[in-house]
């Protein structure tokens, strides 16, 4: 179980691919059991061979976050709960020449031909502080369009503004 | 895994409290991971040596509920995100002269001198057919205020109200 009070953490869209040749990637599929307006986030997660659920509550900065590794059989039983807000994507892991760590999500399914990649800082002054590599696009951090939950059930119209940046 | 679309069920305060020695009983204390607004509901359940989450979805007439086991451990690490939307209550099983099965809850702290008792029904017919025993006291099937999901966040003047019938 991870119980992480806060992430920081920047999030943009691409303006090119990286070189992903070396890069270690994990499947995941990911599905809410709660809606997007929903005061809490409830969702499943299978990355790889790993099944979760995790549970975001409270609201504001310090939002609580708390994940348990669930079995697969588990897993099955709840995922019909998710029908209609799903998110299907490979996680690229990498990093930046200046250490630190990337994710590359590049989404499949109706949100083909959508990429964006995270960085999680150690504190707020990093964050800030981050010289922005030149593959990198828009700075989207603030964006609740391209929140995984948001994205999960987008219809056609949002999905095709979003690919237009 | 349960998975049924509908419960036929009534739900009644009580008159006065049957004979419940030679009825079996069992302690429950249930929890809320989603608040009572939110469009899907998520909740703990530690039933004697079971644990349980289960989901309810949808709306309306037909709501999928399901519910799946989980371990002691899986338990422990979710229910700290219920604080502030639980119930403990002691529920006694016992049957009726006509062979239909009740569910007699005894609830404790807040909600101590709280009772209710529920049936449930092989059909609608069924249901509105009912004799109601002697010691049942008001109908309160349609009545919001008394769903355990309520009741986990009702405040002291509700809990007054409700307690007043």
């Amino acid at each position: 179980m991870t119980d992480r009070p806060l992430e920081i953490e920047r999030k943009f869209l691409l303006r090119k691919l990286p070189d992903l040749e070396h890069v270690p990637s994990v499947e995941i599929r990911q599905g809410y059991i709660t809606a997007p307006q929903d005061t809490t986030e409830v969702r499943l997660r299978q990355s790889g061979e790993g099944h979760f659920l995790s549970v975001k509550g409270g609201a504001g900065l310090v939002r609580s976050e708390r994940e348990v590794t669930i079995s697969a059989q588990q897993f099955q039983l709840l995922w019909p709960e998710t029908t209609g807000r799903r998110i299907e994507k490979t996680r690229y892991k990498g990093q930046l020449p200046d250490g630190l760590t990337y994710e590359l999500d590049v989404y499949a399914g109706s949100l083909e031909r959508l990429f964006t990649v995270e960085v999680e800082f150690p504190s707020e002054a990093n964050a800030n502080a981050f010289s922005v590599p030149d593959w990198f696009g828009k700075d989207v951090t603030l964006d609740k369009r391209y929140r995984n939950k948001s994205l999960a059930v987008a219809d056609h119209e949002t999905i095709k503004a979003l690919l237009n940046g």
